[in-house]
């Protein structure tokens, strides 16, 4: 067992003023006391994006049409997006998880197939999904991180697509930390003042199915999404592995709340890439005491902001690994 | 010419919603603007870090003795210290610059030797340098950006080594930005309360010999860093180029600063790496309308910042050159 102090220790000893390389220093040791070692490594790293349709997207709580998560994981799957560019940027193998986009897109090396259904149903009229959807969702996203371990990636990132997703995010946040509708809805991929307030109304009537009494599996039956019960799975599986994961933006950031509420310990595994410009995200990342690597106003998903961060994860690691010590270097330590 | 319209035109066909990269647009844009082309590339990205001594840290206006900087340009050299690390992850070419720390250093292929002397001269008891070494420093700084894009660099990054050189930095702000000393002085690399209380007194004590009708020119000889001095005259070479450059923490930025103040159309130009933990630092970006792109409570200088920053850049030049249109990828545009 490696102690915390150790590690901070081995951190202090590194030529720099005591904390002068900031969240980078807390990253550090965030890896190193879950992987439990002084030299943390990052062996393939993976982004899975997890892509799904909403029912409650006929409601026009999103300002682009349904069709448009299918015509985007083909875009993903041809190379063109922006997940693409930054996998490609920083070599990180891409997967993108058709968790039940409204209809099937044609076989590809890079394309998972964990279909839960041609969408959820409209929330609207009753639950997003069955209870036997949801225990197949998180089977499918838990199998898909055993996968990926097996084959030798010791990090993962999540990220997501799916037209309407921020209104079942918000609509999730606001279940699971018990906050009003009105902290948690934003622009999503680009709504007007008018569209945020029809996608309010929407969710408000929606939310009237919440009771205190449900539970995460409860909350994520009536008002879930494939992609982000799967990304649930995914995180409490990657968690139970010792495994180190990166949460992109705001679903992403739903789907931890969900996976935080079924296993509780889940915070030393997880790391947040950036704070995007939806409305309720700082608030959320707050209310899980996560500190995000980025904040450059993002709101695009795909996993885009793990992508971006990635790098100062590896920067974090080398630090350990390849930086002089006082003692190494003869250098002299502070004077007060 | 490339007018701002189209390259904001093709920034917008790009397959995401308006605006959904965030600071990543903005710089995507601000490198196609000042390289004039859809397709920015970053060639042979090059690292300055600019060392120098300062005599006023006889005042014990620092947590760490001069000899300090001797030995982390060893480190440098050797190639142990943190930007040494982040410099080879993203495969920039590092350069070590001496422009006066106490003693010189064995010959190093890494090393560029532009000494201006033996450090400053202690600026309680008169000016730090004279007329002649600020012109040499400034000659200097801008002969090595001249070397450097004549051997095909078109990105530079500006980065410090010089204890005490965060309070020289204060004083330049603080005459620059016409601020009280108060809103400028920090921590630097981890004073004590009582030890910034006295930095402060001895700044207050040399600020009496300002005077509003100093020039940039004076003030620099007055109040400069010969690392401070070279950076300017680095700045104001690249912007004549029309080289884009970096800036690193609060030290780099007062430099820019003075190389605004002589060359006011340099912004353009110019990213600002990130935000550090210095106090004045974000009252300094906003003074010059700066984004910095990371906010990490980073305040090692070295150009740190920098370093950990350039991936971003380079992912904002991958999303001009790589991404899909929508056209391109059949992908439908919002209905708002």
């Amino acid at each position: 067992m490696l102690l915390p102090e150790a590690i901070q220790a081995a951190i202090d000893q590194k030529t720099k003023p005591l904390g002068a390389l900031g969240l980078l220093e807390s990253l550090a040791f965030q890896l190193c006391h879950a992987q439990q070692t002084l030299k943390p490594t990052l062996q393939k790293p993976a982004m899975l994006v997890f892509a799904g349709d909403h029912g409650l997207a006929e409601a026009g709580i999103s300002a682009y049409p349904s069709e448009v998560t299918r015509q985007m994981v083909l875009n993903f799957l041809s190379g063109g997006a922006a997940i693409n560019v930054f996998c490609r940027q920083h070599h990180i193998e891409l997967t993108v998880v058709d968790t039940g986009i409204l209809s099937p897109v044609p076989d590809h090396p890079m394309l998972q197939n964990q279909r839960l259904g041609s969408g959820t149903a409209n929330m609207l009229h009753g639950p997003a999904m069955t209870s036997e959807q949801l225990q197949l969702g998180f089977e499918a996203g838990a199998k898909l991180v055993r996968e990926k371990t097996t084959n030798g990636s010791n990090f993962l990132m999540f990220g997501e697509m799916g037209i309407g997703n921020t209104a079942v995010a918000s609509l999730l946040m606001s279940c699971f930390l018990s906050l009003p509708l009105e902290d948690c809805v934003g622009a999503g991929t680009g709504l007007s003042t008018t569209g945020i307030q029809h996608k309010l109304e929407v969710l408000k009537k929606v939310r009237e199915a919440y009771a205190e009494e449900m539970d995460a599996f409860d909350i994520l039956c009536r008002f879930g999404g494939f992609e982000i019960v799967q990304m649930a799975g995914a995180m409490i599986e990657a968690g139970r592995q010792g495994c180190m994961f990166m949460v992109d933006g705001f679903i992403a950031g739903a789907a931890f709340l969900a996976a935080k509420a079924i296993e509780p310990n889940l915070s030393p595994w997880a790391i947040f890439a950036h704070q995007s410009a939806e409305a309720g995200h700082q608030r959320m990342l707050a209310a899980i005491d996560a500190k995000p690597l980025l904040s450059m106003g993002l709101r695009l998903g795909e996993g885009t902001g793990c992508a971006l961060a990635f790098p100062l994860v590896q920067s974090a690691a080398a630090m350990m690994t390849e930086m002089a010590t006082f003692q190494q270097a003869n250098v002299s330590t502070s004077s007060q």
